[in-house]
């Protein structure tokens, strides 16, 4: 591919269109859009503000600056010199027929192009001989990869190429069949739901929570297959669907036209499971499983999303051990998703600690989330963080947090990490200055937080000044 | 509820009693197993193990110390005391009913009884009169938060109040059914998925990708219902059952005994809808959406797992800025979930941020994953973290690094965050030791990298030494 840069057509704007032209627009493309709606820029200009806030983010790297998107009244001028074209047009053949003529004739020849139709197939498209081949995004377009790309081998392949680049992930689909694979799936949890909701088993919010609590966590990591694979056990797949198979003759749901469970769809679904997933054991799978699932559950959490949500609550219940020395602010386990490839927790995590440790200490103090709520807060100005030992996932650590000094706007903290062993495995040294949020510049804190930290500070002034406070990054320990 | 610590039995071991006996075990409770199987102390201690690995390692906070497990050859011995009783025997109704009757004669009063059957229901189980719930988990029990109850609704109530307290998500069934809920829909997906790789469409990996790579991600952390009102727009739920309830009719799968899409159906479903979602507009819904998918997609780069994969590969191709200034080390946008309560980015993701400019410094002079492979690398020992300016979500920062120093085992770096406004946010002055993997102790380094280390550390001896460089936490500025 050249380095100026490419240029897509997007007819038809709804979220589809709109996800299209994001997912092209933030990785660099420029955006041609054709739609009749005079809404079509408005419409498109929201997903755009969606896909701003969130597509960068995804990102430890920055995304390529953006193209330049217009709009045009004529389909030919949409497609002046575009090297991809994507249909996302209502969901009618009539209509689909209609624009993809004139599409034909006004494309450039190199031009992919590509429709987002999530139930027809190709042979029923180019029923007048066009080079049209489908590719069926997932809303949202500007976030989730997968696009399943259905028609001609060879422009497949070159869509391909392109979809990796946009960071999107092509599946081509083996043979055209309605609806292709994802929405086929879809549907059968689609039809079998309403039945749920007819019936008065569950409302939409229970058969949601069926889904988001339990088996929507497994499957955004791991599919139907390699989970069922797990299921079995050491003894693996061809287990799992003898122990499993027989449901498909029980009333377990009301979609009941099942394919016969001969052995050649034993063997074959077996083999197939074998060239996917066996070069892991069972154990490493698991692992891969949980380790995905508690790094999605904590991630969750901050927004009280569903298992986020019940993981909140559950450890809301959780009491800090009491101490009669000083005060315990963190008492964890450490996470495997805090660790990095020296096989050890990283540097950024002993900081997260303590941060939650500082947090701890605001609500001893009364000046937590009701106090931030109410327009004030500390704000960290500085950090002095030695790293003395090692700490691996699954070790158990506590944090003690002594005031070194808490008068007028400031508040100097010292926290001291310690390890399974018993031996301080960092010290995080802290600087907090009391905030007016509205002002955005520093205040005295309220007289009850004054109060409350002054009797700490004395309390805390019996103990030793702790090993570490005061020092500069590089000064001799013995200094 | 009394503090004495509480017991379980758990009656069959497998994959789900095993798992029940972590969940218990984990949260406090002692644990009494019942299994005849030679094997079951084995299968379930592997359970454990996994178990132990994950669980603790969800919350910031610790959990109650272990309770204690021990195996009992008889079932009377396993029940006494007990005031829950688990069942997870094989899926087939006479030994169901076998079992239960023994345990009915030996169980406490009190006792809640709970069986874990997928498939059999109340009515089914309690054809003698007993007292059994069932009590429906999700594989891996000790993670997945669902559970759905059907039964007696007093015993239900009770049984709620345990499971709440042990982490999970008690979900009443409202009207017993075969499979229940969540199952039911599983149950519609492994039909069409049969029928999928029986026609050729896909492959197991395939259809897995299908799943993990799109509606997996959704349904992570919204289900099918509140997914399909963004889907519908502002016009919300009616005016996506208008768009989609045709699809009822047509071929998009082979599960054909559809429900009839009636009026009172399209009610009963936007009503529903609207009680479980109503309360967010569709911007807030699809702003909690997006928020929640780069989280968890976030999490999953580390493990290259699903989506996790495509971004990591996609990220690879995204090149930093060149610069004849000091070397760009990080160049990023901050995503949602670095900020915190005080509406800001979080004091420990400015040192993230650092740690990546260390990482790709780094791989600036060959000390990268390879050479971290072959047995070398640097640890962080000291950390000084200056915050000047708040940094939000969406922001855009990079990271020049500055050696300060590098001979012998150590490097001193000094990183400057630049923020939107092209103003210093925040400086990281870190200091980095040489170590032997092996030895875990401090070595020097190969004699490539002190060369590069060398003519580096000479072109940045021509930039002035920092401000703030050498300082300690709480110096006063002026000094």
């Amino acid at each position: 591919m050249s380095s100026a840069p490419k240029s897509a057509a997007i007819i038809g704007g709804g979220v589809i269109g709109g996800g299209w032209a994001a997912r092209f627009l933030l990785n660099g493309w420029n955006v041609r859009v054709f739609d009749p709606d005079p809404e079509a820029s408005r419409k498109i200009s929201t997903v755009l503000d969606n896909a701003r806030r969130s597509l960068p983010a995804l990102y430890d790297r920055l995304l390529p600056p953006e193209g330049r998107i217009s709009y045009h009244e004529a389909l030919s001028d949409a497609l002046d010199g575009v090297d991809w074209i994507q249909e996302s047009v209502p969901e009618r053949l009539d209509i689909k027929h209609e624009i993809h003529a004139n599409i034909n004739t006004h494309a450039p020849e190199v031009a992919i192009i590509a429709s987002s139709t999530s139930g027809f197939k190709p042979s029923e498209l180019n029923t007048n001989g066009q080079r049209i081949i489908v590719a069926h995004p997932f809303n949202p377009v500007y976030l989730l990869p997968l696009v399943e790309l259905v028609g001609d081998p060879d422009h497949c392949a070159r869509a391909s190429m392109v979809l990796n680049a946009l960071g999107m992930y092509p599946l081509m689909v083996r043979k055209e069949i309605d609806a292709h694979i994802a929405d086929r799936l879809l549907e059968a949890v689609w039809r079998e739901g309403l039945w749920l909701i007819k019936d008065g088993i569950c409302t939409t919010k229970e058969l949601d929570d069926a889904i988001c609590m339990g088996f929507g966590l497994r499957w955004a990591q791991m599919g139907l297959f390699e989970t069922y694979r797990i299921a079995g056990g050491e003894a693996g797949m061809r287990h799992f669907l003898a122990q499993f198979g027989p449901a498909l003759k029980w009333p377990w749901t009301k979609l009941m036209d099942v394919p016969e469970f001969t052995e050649s769809l034993v063997d074959l679904i077996s083999d197939q499971s074998d060239a996917q997933s066996g070069h892991l054991s069972i154990r490493q799978l698991e692992h891969l499983r949980d380790d995905n699932l508690v790094g999605m559950m904590r991630s969750l959490k901050k927004s009280q999303s569903g298992a986020g949500a019940t993981l909140s609550t559950h450890e809301q219940t959780l009491k800090l051990p009491k101490s009669h020395d000083l005060p315990i602010t963190v008492s964890r386990a450490i996470p495997q998703s805090w660790t990095d490839y020296n096989g050890h927790m990283n540097e950024a995590h002993f900081l997260e600690a303590a941060s939650l440790a500082t947090d701890q200490f605001m609500e001893m103090i009364g000046a937590g989330p009701d106090y931030v709520a109410a327009g004030y807060s500390y704000f960290t100005v500085e950090n002095h963080i030695r790293y003395l030992t090692e700490l691996h996932s699954g070790d158990r650590i506590f944090i003690t947090t002594q005031v070194l000094q808490g008068k007028g706007r400031k508040l100097h903290l010292f926290h001291s990490i310690i390890g399974p062993n018993g031996d301080i495995a960092a010290t995080v040294e802290t600087l907090l200055v009391h905030m007016n949020l509205t002002t955005r510049k520093s205040a005295l804190p309220s007289a009850e937080i004054e109060e409350k930290l002054k009797s700490i500070a004395n309390a805390h002034a019996a103990y030793p000044m702790p090993d570490g406070a005061g020092r500069h990054v590089g000064q001799a320990r013995t200094a």
